[in-house]
């Protein structure tokens, strides 16, 4: 009996699986034939047309479910053409005005019922820890197409396919790669998913976010430092011994980053930039800063570091990336959207086992680091991320509070569902009922209860802890 | 030549059809391989996609047209599903403001052209009687997925095949089953093709509103009784010769309905309880009183009499069902929403001749009593139902005033599309221009016109009729 | 290796190529059956079926890519049906609420992506020449399903399928037909593509519009004249040598063509109309006239000219129809919307090579003149239509300022993407910087710039030209 995969975030995949999927969008990639997006040629349909065929029965009656809370084009339309590349088929919700979202029905029961209507569900919403949520109930596999700020895992690896193929022609691979990562860097969660993957394939990040407030989320940033091994850059020291450089998204810096003093920050860096990731300026969240956001355009790629920059860009952009530069070789993004179809075709057929010894099934578990002990009560502390799924008023009815206790000396919870962390919070010890603040509250974790503050404490009829030793007793 | 059949209500199926259609349902099914919804674990894909892969061929080459003008997800999905799991395809127009609709195209002009499109159409509408309007201007086969309070009858055969199959599994069938009723009587198409099928299967009925004026509607009650043979039930003789147990849903009921009470009530009753069937809260139609709407959990389930009762509800819920029932063995809801894939590929199969001897087409007509004269005028008495298809501005254009006369002597008319009765009507004769009171105006029925009132027929230059000889002279 | 083709235009195709794809669609109907949209009888679905398979492998393995900006059932659900139905899949986005246009991606962008996710795709949109401009960003075949008010060349693919069909039953063919088209032929694009077909076919063409100013377009008319050869009629002279009868749409001419002397000016001409063409109302854009609107009912085809007249309308209707004609023989609306499959059938496998002898690859390109020089400056003169893609702010940044330069000494540009024509416009020789009025600023087409007017043209610091031989010698 094997287990149910999903891939609700990047970390549930292992580099291992990451290059089988690869290897696997290779050969589809072949089957479809060279796409040429802004050729104005193509091969005879006919030919194309057969070699679809040879791994258009690898799904044939399967079907894949796409759940749509938020707009979506490309993302959708791309798992809806793997599928079909596939041999399968499709059903499709992607107006929440005129599904059953709208007569107040919640995720949990629509992807428990969709379960028995497909074989996969691919889902896309506005709340943070949604497709986790989704995963809990589905008893299909689910795959997450971006959930809120969290993660957007199937977009890392088009942006990671991408890299692979551009860095093979160079006879390189997806290690060591110096990466710069612009735009909004707390909101997107493509960001999000992207970093967690080039830190395990060992890259230098340099993060120059768009605005002030944009930088990278600070439980994002501590995963990096704390679970990814990365170090931030000491610019006077050699440089290679460095995973990370890291520019802090404060008020100065971000001034002094988005006019041409980026150019001259980003020179003092010897080694030549091989990735720059652009991001929309997303309009809907930042209303009043879009003068100051970063516009990539052949100017800013004059430097020598940028002669082999790769140019990425999840799509779509909105005036951050010069229209003239489509046509520079360096603009990779275009070449990026196209891998969308052998990626996820990839990805859905790993997932549903139809290419025997490429199956995900096969795997024990993704990178996922699984040893955190998870802490769960009906009451008491729940998420900070006010985007979270457990925070919306009827979802949140399906979601227990989950956290995984990642450090409880240095105390540390992380939300189950959204993965954001909350440091400081207080623990109550059932027996003695007597509560403290976590870390010196002593290490037993055994018969505790958590609280957000001292009043939520104390409401449930806890009292101060005296000292450590009496806690300890406990 | 086999005559055009559509599923615009329960009644276009007779008992043994539905049973043929579960049969193959039963097929399908073990074809799908077993489906768990709220399982953890399922089995490998491969089989289960070969095995979907030997029915897929069924229906290779069809198309299935889905016309959803209110929202849907499960329903739409699911018909979408099955004819996917047929093997055929899907064609789908879901949101009325970006189809024709818009730009005030009528319903029958809409399914005669996508009746050369598609092999079947499945439509959901917000009027009553819109399935049977496009069920007359279609060339191929209509299935009702719901018409605004009238009925809806493909959910129904989801609810009867979940009871049949854990009727079964207890060497049952579906007959003579002892059922509740709970929730929206009045506007729940779903209650109302329920009925009549449990009518016809023998069982005993009782009715609880959720609320006051949440009753059975008069018109369904009166068939359920007068063609559907059901008897009130006396509750001072012994039970087992009656079929119905209602509790008219006026305002002092209702109070006594929605408390622990109605546990009480209940248990008046002596024979344990095979199902209850729950029904949503329609916050669109019942804004002020959704305080008092009956919630069944695990306290309401404590008594012995539901110890082997099957929980049912056409979903999504909104509250009036407990999510901790989920895992509680009698709720069979999510069972039921997994059996709209199997059901819905049988009914499609049966009607588009799929599987040779399993065919609707080789059944004459439905369960329907088709006896009734049909009454048809271009102008003259209308449907009494405001929400009735008729009474659309558009789509009463194509749409006559066709009425069954179901009685002429105790006068009762019944609406060709939405089935609503019209109890009291005047009728004139067209040779003698005079008009009475329809029972007391002869028992003439060719050459008379209807009225509504009498201004209406004095409106149209008829007189009122001298006495009873007068008009029987006529 | 053979060109990419794109219909954007019914001029993109040429008579023999538009034979050619009725004689595919012939064949694909005859595989269909029979389709009879307004009979209650229909053939046994296992033959269908069975017939469907034939051609439902033409295209296993295709995808068409729908891209609907505007609301459509007809056209969309027809497309995805014809792809079905060769045995291909397809993916929609039929709602720019909830696509990426919703993020504010621009079209050019959006059919770049979808290049690589689909073998073709259908686009509609609202701005007249976003077809073409979609066209030029694409690297699969684009299907113009109407753009704006420009063109809709797949519904005259239809009109004239549905005309070919019947004249061939009269032993007749597509040519010297005597054609009225009524109604708004200025907002119609349907009108558009339908009367250049007509003009190739040698039609005689009267106009009726439906009230003031709803006139043919001016630069169609010019088109038709000039280009297609078509002659104003001498109603005094013989008639069987002109091609073309116009009633100017003034304010005096509508008043008199909206009542019963319509039908006494129409009795005038002796021949025996062959079709009469009506148009829907478009109340979204006429708000005030819908009273003077011209309905086509059994009075107005009482006349005897009418006899075997063939009534046409590429629906939805919203009253200028009466409903009461569906069951006359000579309506023939519903039967040509019944030819929306396999025309676009047809249409579909001729430009994927599905059906190799024929492919529209073997064709070199379309009726269109494609002599033309196009000139192309990115800022200067810009198309005079308001609703042209290039006015859209933020489709226009991926249009370039191409206009055709269609006469020069009697100045008319065409624009490139929406194809209305402008007259008078400046030219500036940039040698000189003298600038005058087109026509007069001398026959060199070298090293000029062209304005709108003189203010444009002394912006850019260019001087009034001295002399017409001073402008020559530039």
């Amino acid at each position: 009996m094997t287990e149910l995969r999903h891939i609700t975030s990047i970390n549930d995949l292992t580099n291992h699986e990451i290059e089988t999927t690869f290897s696997l969008a290779d050969k589809y990639l072949s089957e479809l034939g060279d796409i040429r997006p802004t050729g104005r040629t193509r091969k005879k349909r006919s030919l194309t047309t057969h070699r679809i065929g040879r791994s258009g029965h690898a799904g044939a009656g399967s079907i894949l479910a796409s759940l749509f809370y938020e707009p979506s084009t490309r993302t959708r339309l791309s798992f809806e053409s793997a599928m079909l590349r596939l041999g399968g088929g499709t059903i499709t919700s992607s107006d929440p005005a005129t599904s059953s979202a709208a007569k107040g029905e919640s995720l949990a029961d629509t992807v428990r019922v969709v379960s028995s209507y497909a074989d996969a569900i691919v889902i896309r919403h506005p709340r943070d820890g949604a497709a986790k949520l989704a995963a809990q109930y589905a008893s299909i596999p689910v795959i997450n197409a971006g959930d809120g700020g969290h993660e957007h895992p199937t977009q890392t690896l088009c942006d990671l396919f991408t890299l692979y193929r551009r860095e093979k022609q160079r006879l390189k691979n997806l290690n060591n790669l110096n990466v710069v990562i612009s735009g909004d860097l707390r909101g997107s969660r493509t960001v999000h998913s992207f970093v967690y993957a080039l830190a395990r394939f060992k890259a230098r990040i340099q993060f120059v976010p768009g605005a002030a407030g944009m930088g990278l989320p600070p439980h994002v940033e501590w995963r990096l430092r704390n679970e990814f091994h990365c170090l931030p850059e000491d610019r006077k020291a050699g440089e290679d011994d460095v995973d990370l450089f890291y520019v802090t998204a404060d008020q100065s810096h971000q001034l002094s980053l988005i006019t041409p003093e980026i150019g001259i920050k980003m020179a003092k860096a010897k080694k030549a930039i091989d990735v720059i990731y652009v991001t929309r300026f997303q309009k809907e969240r930042w209303k009043d800063q879009v003068q100051s956001y970063m516009k990539v355009d052949s100017a800013f790629l004059k430097d020598n570091k940028y002669k082999r920059t790769s140019v990425l860009h999840p799509l779509p952009r909105v005036g951050e990336l010069d229209i003239a530069l489509d046509r520079n070789p360096r603009a990779a993004y275009f070449q990026q959207a196209s891998f969308g179809v052998p990626v996820r075709m990839a990805l859905i057929a790993a997932l549903l086992d139809f290419e025997g010894q490429h199956s995900l099934e096969k795997f024990a578990s993704g990178f996922r680091p699984d040893s955190h002990v998870l802490y769960e009560q009906p009451h008491g502390i729940v998420c900070a991320n006010p985007n979270c799924i457990v925070h919306d008023p009827l979802e949140g009815l399906y979601a227990a509070n989950k956290h995984y206790i990642v450090d409880w000396l240095k105390p540390r919870l992380r939300c189950f569902y959204c993965e954001n962390d909350i440091e400081n919070f207080y623990v109550g010890h059932k027996k003695t009922r007597h509560y403290g603040l976590a870390g010196e509250a002593g290490k037993h974790m055994r018969d505790v209860i958590l609280f957000a503050d001292r009043a939520a404490a104390e409401a449930a009829g806890y009292k101060p802890r005296k000292s450590l030793s009496g806690a300890a007793k406990a």
